[in-house]
């Protein structure tokens, strides 16, 4: 997938540890019964980081997601270490919260920090008991490799039904300081996050606040992770954290201003490029789709609307089918929960082909059949709304409704 | 499907027209390639029937939903007749309002009644000019074939994905009084209601005021059609429409009490087996599924927490590869928009087979895959939530999602 350029920032490799002074590590400790595929990872920052998470609103929360949420209140918005493993969620669990906290202890212990400076993850299967002996066996191993490229190896731990590793970093300037922001993301099914999706850690050598991290986090999720669905089904285990370690030098950014904006920036590139790795990835997904709402009064109309189209299962399927049917659009259009008026709205479907004029003034135009077939040949696919009724927009992102997501999702347990 | 027995209510046969004056009729007027397809229906009363209707919440209405709307204002809730077509919602059109008025019109001369007291639904796809020429051809035709038993020709006509025509019908007292009360309905694809589920009509020769045929049907239409969600989709075009033309002599029921209370149970009894029926013709659905939430502190949590449930892609998919993977289950109900506590949940997972506790207290509970799988071959499948918080119970219908979905909703246009 092409990465759109942005002018004073530089695509970096090294993920989450493109940024000075984080190490990583993963391996395979045995929750996965392929030994290929790790399953455990661990990310240290040299130093304390400014660290801020935003976490699933599901009431069924996993035992790390609360976790997660006790160390943060505990230390004030701190942390050196996240541990994650893939395989089992530790939810639904009757002893899940202390398996958490012994995760954290055991990474606690072998890095010789306080336990509550780790913070904690796990995705996979709900209810089922998860054994605490794997992690005991290798957390020693694991530590010892950790390594200032080791980002890939984490980045497979992490994963589950995702097909291909997450990982995007850039390269910018913050009053002459050279900074890094990187991260890597699992997804590809329960995705409909409102707030993160399933595993995310974002890394950075910016020095920043813990109040405008945890503002410039929730005003980027907004835009970018909460703008995606897979299936609309919102998980439990829904996590989101960003470390800042501050060893990149710049004076602490403590307040809005160019800084900010700056850093707010870098965190949109990786968020929204990640956010669609991971549409793209969706469960048995054979196209990306991005929703694009423009002439919107207000944000939340725009994001309501994009949303709304890339959530519609008929849409979806109709994309698997390369079908131009957008009448299914302008429907998922009319049942989104927001003000305006259906008769001004012009809709576009477009790929790198070329762009397909369907619908002004909320009635349909007439187009080439032919052409709407080279169109949605394409492996991405846009959607372009234009309610013609203000100047806000915003986009959200999904993926087509296969085959192979309902296989996928037929017999996941085994 | 078996039907539920309810004492003093029996099943019987017609449809629209078990009622007494009601007679029906279907053709194919030609929008259906498939001339063994009906495709135009009439159903009509011999004298003026008190009407009520609901129609979708959708803010792109079908021109049908907006003329009916119209029309029964301009009648304060009176009709005789309703003509109905497939394979052509008139949504989305410039002309739709036009050509929906000129199909009552048509029906209206034909018929010698007042076009407005004609309603009129389409159903089909959207965004596609509908010729009015195969109904002007056909409309003597259509109305000399009326008869009082014309009932599954009608309902054949406004079948589109269906594989099979629904209809119900009951026969009961009041007042000494032999009443009837029947209906038929049309899936089965974008059919998540917040009103009614695409086409519905249901017909009744008990006397009742408009004031009160509205009432019961609000109130029936909560517990029954807004449960039911195949895909999440809500049409533009649902309508649900019930005609009480007084023929069966009851002393006219013009407030609640004992009598609007066997006619209210007639109503649920026949819109809650069409709601079960369309839950079971759901577009490429294998299984029907039926969940009910007890427990609740209110009927909307009770409602609100079922249909989470039936609404999620993960468990619809579990249920087609009749995996027991409850952690899906509660998951839905996690990211249920109402007010509960997760950890006082007991929940089950039954069939005709027998029963599978899963889950107490929010906890996992152990049992036998074998036992899990015998339960989950069947084709009906029953999930029970209890909240332990209440006494108010609800339930919800919907269907596994499955490869044929996807089939189905890829090219529905040709």
């Amino acid at each position: 997938m092409d990465k759109i350029e942005f002018e004073g920032y530089k695509y970096i490799d090294g993920g989450v540890c493109a940024a000075a002074g984080f190490k990583a590590n993963g391996l395979n400790c045995g929750y996965n019964p392929d030994k290929n595929k790790n399953d455990l990872c661990l990310v240290v920052s040299d130093v304390i980081c400014n660290t801020a998470g935003v976490f699933t609103q599901n009431k069924v929360k996993g035992a790390p997601v609360i976790v997660c949420q006790e160390h943060l209140k505990a230390t004030a918005g701190k942390a050196r270490a996240i541990i994650a493993n893939s395989k089992n969620a530790n939810t639904c669990n009757a002893d899940g919260h202390e398996k958490a906290e012994a995760m954290c202890d055991l990474a606690g212990n072998a890095l010789d920090i306080d336990s509550k400076e780790v913070l904690v993850a796990s995705t996979g299967v709900i209810g089922q008991v998860i054994k605490i002996e794997p992690v005991e066996e290798h957390i020693e191993e694991l530590v010892e490799g950790l390594s200032y490229d080791g980002n890939a190896k984490a980045a497979n731990a992490i994963m589950t039904t995702d097909t291909v590793p997450k990982e995007v970093a850039v390269e910018f300037n913050i009053g002459g300081k050279v900074c890094h922001l990187g991260g890597m993301g699992k997804g590809s099914g329960m995705i409909h996050p409102n707030m993160a999706t399933t595993l995310n850690f974002i890394t950075t050598d910016v020095a920043i606040s813990s109040e405008m991290l945890k503002l410039v986090l929730t005003e980027t999720v907004k835009i970018t992770y909460n703008c995606l669905s897979i299936d609309g089904d919102q998980s439990t285990n829904d996590t989101l954290i960003v470390m800042a370690n501050g060893l990149c030098d710049n004076e602490e950014i403590t307040a809005e201003g160019d800084d900010y904006e700056i850093f707010k920036k870098a965190l949109y590139i990786v968020m929204m490029n990640i956010t669609k790795m991971l549409a793209r990835d969706g469960e048995g997904a054979t196209k990306m789709i991005e929703c694009t709402c423009k002439g919107a009064e207000t944000l939340d109309t725009a994001i309501t609307v994009a949303k709304s189209v890339i959530c519609s299962p008929l849409f979806k399927c109709a994309m698997f089918g390369e079908d131009a049917n957008w009448g299914r659009i302008l429907c998922a259009i009319g049942y989104a929960d927001a003000e305006f008026d259906i008769d001004k709205i012009d809709l576009d479907i477009s790929s790198k082909t070329g762009t397909l004029e369907v619908c002004r003034n909320g009635a349909g135009v007439e187009f080439s059949e032919d052409f709407a077939k080279e169109v949605l040949k394409e492996e991405e696919i846009y959607i372009n709304i234009n309610l013609n009724q203000g100047n806000v927009s915003a986009k959200a992102w999904g993926c087509d409704l296969t085959y192979d997501y309902v296989k996928i999702n037929g017999d996941y347990r085994s």
